[in-house]
């Protein structure tokens, strides 16, 4: 056997042990990471839509609340007594619960999830760095357990998919990713209206937001660098959220002929978060550790000290030595 | 047989008629519409290199020229003397050709197309409007041909159904078109660097453009209606091209709220070009029919004379009485 294949044998086993346990409880808790996104919650929702089906009582808890936009997943069944099984989705560490449901931490019967850096915190862990989003696992675990998918299930998993993937843009789309879609589509997930719930509605204040941090785009060493600029004054003009500035950071890194696009946002402390991608050519994790931060070679991030203009020149003198 | 299977029974035949003729063909002439986009390029050089592979020698003829966005599609192989056979991909009507091509109208032997108001102008025309793109039709072509389906050849069909699907978000995507890029991806599409370079990368030209419009997008009726304007100053300014406006005219529709957004393009010859976009509510085919315009229920338009303020109180005041 390939290694792939003796990791695929083996998550079938898993696969089959957390099966069992499902079937086995009754009252069953799901936990979702904070600051919580498509993939936990579609996850979450697409679980325990499936348990519901199957005569279960099912909680899912966030340390957040659940936002506006994917208020569409919401189906459950209270808890009735005290959970029997904990399950956690799309959590690849503890302190990803949050503070409010961090008492979890040792508790955790089960987890799903796709991050390479997960740290195995469950009793049983079924990871698989290889998909897209948590809902693609997912999607496997809920055919294991032989619930047809309806509709709904299939928005949730669509959700996480679409979500995690920018609509099927980024790098960790794959073949298999495209062929669940093709499943949840015929299966009658309302694409095209999730899609332009997820992908083309923004509200006004974030496109007053997008609007200042536009205008202040700058193009330098021959047009290789873009930098650009989110401040707290910003905020307070556009009433903007802090989670409505989503894929605000890729902005400088789209323009054409750009090997590098930085961008600064003002935190509190007299101090700029920056967000670094690179076209490919620069590895800008190298260039963010030199800052004190780090990431990945197309996308890395530091945090700064400074009044702007002090920061912007140390990122742009350590950035040049590199390109 | 229901409808649907007998039209499938009838474009099974088209096909096997379609592969005889290429088959039986060694010069072959493949032409592709005016302001040509990734469907029409994608389909005819997947194509041009199926037909390469099998020996033959074709040409891809445009009435523009490729916009250099599209520039890694190209293969083809200069025809050995006269044409035998001419393939039209992608072009519903013989206007579509451009002035540089409209002579060939009579002479087309075979058009492949998806749209359902192509008007069967070719002496064979596989027409299949349930395709989301061209390329759709083309990639089962190219298996009916016993063509292996290449990286280069996936990389083609792969970036037709991308562009014509806006990365999967629009309605036309289906389950069998989520299951092409499936297979395309197996196959050597290099899927996440075609969509950096399609739906990721923007000209400064582009961006300031943007910059420009979107500072004079404003809200009214109650954020219901959302209006914005591209001035011939702006292109003056951005120095952007008419072809690098694509996307900008739903920029309005996009606010959470807005159920019409509108966007008013700026003529020579003092009118302006309406775009407006629906939310699902107002049927913007009508709105614009009084404008002496038409379109889709959901996204229409229509050409006025006057200036910009002349133009956009006419524009409103019919619109409200629709909403």
């Amino acid at each position: 056997m390939t290694s792939i294949e003796e990791n695929q044998a083996s998550n079938n086993l898993i696969l089959k042990k957390i099966c069992a346990a499902l079937k086995g409880s009754q009252n069953i808790e799901i936990l979702t990471h904070k600051s919580p996104d498509g993939d936990t919650l579609g996850s979450a929702f697409a679980l325990s839509r499936a348990l519901i089906i199957m005569g279960k009582n099912v909680e899912v808890l966030n340390n957040d609340g659940i936002p506006e936009t994917y208020s569409y997943l919401i189906k459950e069944k209270k808890l009735d007594g005290k959970a029997d099984l904990i399950v956690a989705v799309d959590i690849a560490t503890p302190t990803l619960l949050g503070d409010k449901l961090y008492s979890y931490k040792d508790k955790i019967d089960i987890c799903i999830d796709h991050h390479l850096s997960n740290e195995y915190y469950a009793k049983v862990s079924l990871v698989d760095s290889e998909s897209s989003a948590a809902c693609e696992v997912i999607f496997d675990l809920i055919k294991k357990l032989g619930v047809k998918i309806d509709p709904l299930i299939a928005n949730c998993i669509y959700t996480g998919i679409a979500t995690d993937t920018g609509c099927f843009r980024y790098s960790n789309t794959t073949g298999r990713t495209h062929r669940i879609a093709a499943d949840l589509s015929d299966l009658g997930a309302d694409t095209a209206k999730l899609n332009k719930l997820l992908f083309e509605t923004i509200t006004k204040e974030r496109l007053q937001l997008e609007k200042l941090a536009m205008a202040t785009i700058e193009l330098s060493y021959e047009g290789k660098i873009a930098t650009m600029l989110i401040s707290n004054e910003m905020f307070d003009i556009s009433k903007a959220k802090e989670s409505e500035t989503e894929g605000i950071a890729s902005f400088p890194s789209r323009i054409k002929g750009v090997e590098v696009g930085i961008t600064f946002k003002e935190r509190e402390n007299n101090s700029f978060k920056i967000s670094m991608r690179s076209s490919g050519n620069v590895n800008v994790s190298d260039v963010c550790k030199k800052l004190g931060g780090g990431g990945h070679s197309c996308a890395a991030g530091a945090t700064v000290q400074g009044n702007f203009e002090e920061v912007k020149e140390q990122v742009l003198n350590i950035l040049k030595s590199f390109i």
